[in-house]
C-alpha cells in the first residue's frame, strides 16, 4: 500500500501483523502520489461514490496483471478524477473507504480462503465455536 | 444498527447522512447486547476471523428473512461465540471490522446499484469523471 501523507507508526504496526500472519502486504510512503499514479504500470481505479458502478468497470479490468486501487480521505484532490484510468463506485451514497477497498478486492479476487499466507508463523484453524490458533503467539 | 456501548454523537451523524441520502439505516443504543442477540428473530452471524469460512455459512442463511450480523471491538466477550447461531470469517487473518461487515453484506445482497435510497433528497448521477449530485446540498 502506497500511503500519503506518510504514517510511520501505521507502517510499523502493519509490518508487525505481517510478521506473524505472513503475506507480503507492506505500507510504503508515497511522498509524490500523483507521480505514483501516473507511473503505475496498469489500470488505476479510483474508488469514489461519484464514479461509474463497479459492475460496469470490472469487465474492463479483465486480464490486467496489476491494478492500483486508490481511495482518498475526506477531501479528494480533484485531479485524481482525471489521473485515474477509471472512477468506480462500490456504492453511490457516503461510505467507508476501508469498506470500498474490501468490496473491490473481493469483487476482483473473491473472498479469501481459510489458508495461511506464505511466511506465516501462526495460522487460524477455522472453528464453529471459539478460537484455535496454531503456531506463534496469538494475534490481536 | 444496534450499538454497544452507546455513542449518541455517532447516531446523530449517521441520522444526518440518512436525511439527505435516504434509506432507513439507524443507529440504536443496545444497553443489553446479550439480550438483543438472544431475542433476535433470525440467525445471528458473528463475524470473526476465528469462525468458519463465510462461504460455508452462507448456504445456511438462504431463506432467512432477517439476519443479525455482529462484530466486536478489540476484546470480544467470549460468550458471543456461543450465543451466535454462526461464527463466520470473511478472512482468517486480522482485518477491519468495517471491512467484514461490508464484505458480508455484499456476499448476502450483492454490490449496491446506482439508484438512490427511498426518501433521498439528493442523489449521485454516476460519472466516468468528476462529480454530479442532483437535489439537496452536496454530501461530504
Amino acid at each position: 500500500m502506497l500511503l500519503h501523507p506518510p504514517d510511520p507508526d501505521l507502517a510499523r504496526r502493519v509490518a508487525a501483523v505481517g510478521k506473524g500472519w505472513g503475506g507480503s502486504f507492506e505500507v510504503v510512503d508515497a511522498p509524490d502520489w500523483r507521480r505514483a499514479v501516473r507511473e503505475f504500470d496498469g489500470p488505476v481505479v479510483h474508488l469514489t461514490m461519484y464514479g461509474l458502478p463497479l459492475a460496469r468497470v470490472l469487465p474492463k479490468l479483465k486480464g490486467a496483471r496489476r491494478i492500483l486501487l486508490v481511495v482518498g480521505g475526506a477531501k479528494v484532490p480533484p485531479d485524481l478524477y482525471r489521473l485515474a484510468t477509471h472512477n468506480a463506485g462500490v456504492g453511490h451514497q457516503p461510505h467507508s473507504e476501508v469498506a470500498a477497498v474490501a468490496v473491490a478486492l473481493t469483487q476482483l479476487l473473491g473472498v479469501p480462503g481459510p489458508g495461511a499466507w506464505p511466511g506465516a508463523t501462526r495460522r487460524i484453524v477455522p472453528q464453529a465455536r471459539g478460537k484455535r490458533v496454531v503456531g506463534g503467539r496469538r494475534g490481536r
